[in-house]
């Protein structure tokens, strides 16, 4: 992660969990949504479509089995994943959980009223679950992987 | 695309562009922001970590050269990309340019306000001059691929 720096506006609203292949996992630090933050360790990354094809690829992935290990982790109804960039233009993908009659369903959570952070305890149980999933996932990838060789 | 109907609320706020490899490409009928949706063709997909590996990487692939070509054909300032479907639960994705005081900048654009259609001559531009990017882009990752060959 070379010349890479977290955003201070991310690492303000954010916590840490863990350090992927392709970059940062942050969950913000809002308790109305289950919501992760993948930042690519990209030094000046923007946009996606400036990736090279091999780490676009490793981001999607990441992003896509985050995704699916949120979903199982809390049960949701729905992920909602984006990458928006408008206020911290510091690359960085949404991924949230969002449930029917949530704050703000069906509209998206960006700009939605005022964060409320988590109980520190309630903030470790889910990121427990979620990496626990993700664990989960990566052995089903591998598995699957050296099935089509 | 043998079983796979486009969801009738999607196809009645959208304007047809293209059909790629991955799915239909069709742009959302609202000339407040350039707003194209990626509707990947899998009869069923909800959610982008439903689809197989190879399906996702093309989808993926797909969803980040618009993201290039309708950047470089519109200026824009930054490009939004998202999969939300609280609504629409048919899988698709959104790319969209946004301008610095566009509308709702730099909030997101769903929810936002009532939807202003396009007039004939100025999507078709829009979408003449996103094309056109796209094959060139197109041309160049097929020269890079030759390279790295």
């Amino acid at each position: 992660m070379e010349g890479f720096d977290l955003d201070p506006r991310l690492a303000g609203d954010t916590l840490a969990v863990t350090r992927l292949e392709s970059g940062l996992l942050r969950l913000m630090d809002d308790a109305r949504w289950p919501w992760l933050i993948l930042v690519p360790a990209v030094p000046g990354a923007a946009e996606l479509h400036d990736l090279t094809p091999a780490m676009a690829r490793l981001v999607h992935e990441e992003t896509d089995r985050i995704g699916a290990a949120l979903k199982r982790a809390t049960g949701c109804t729905k992920i909602n994943t984006g990458a928006l960039g408008n206020v911290v233009r510091q690359l960085h993908i949404h991924i949230i959980a969002r449930f029917e009659g949530d704050p703000n369903w069906p509209g998206p959570v960006w700009g939605f009223g005022e964060r409320q952070a988590w109980r520190p305890g309630q903030a470790h149980e889910l990121i427990r679950r979620v990496m626990s999933e993700m664990e989960r996932l990566q052995a089903e990838a591998a598995q699957q992987a050296m099935r089509s060789m």
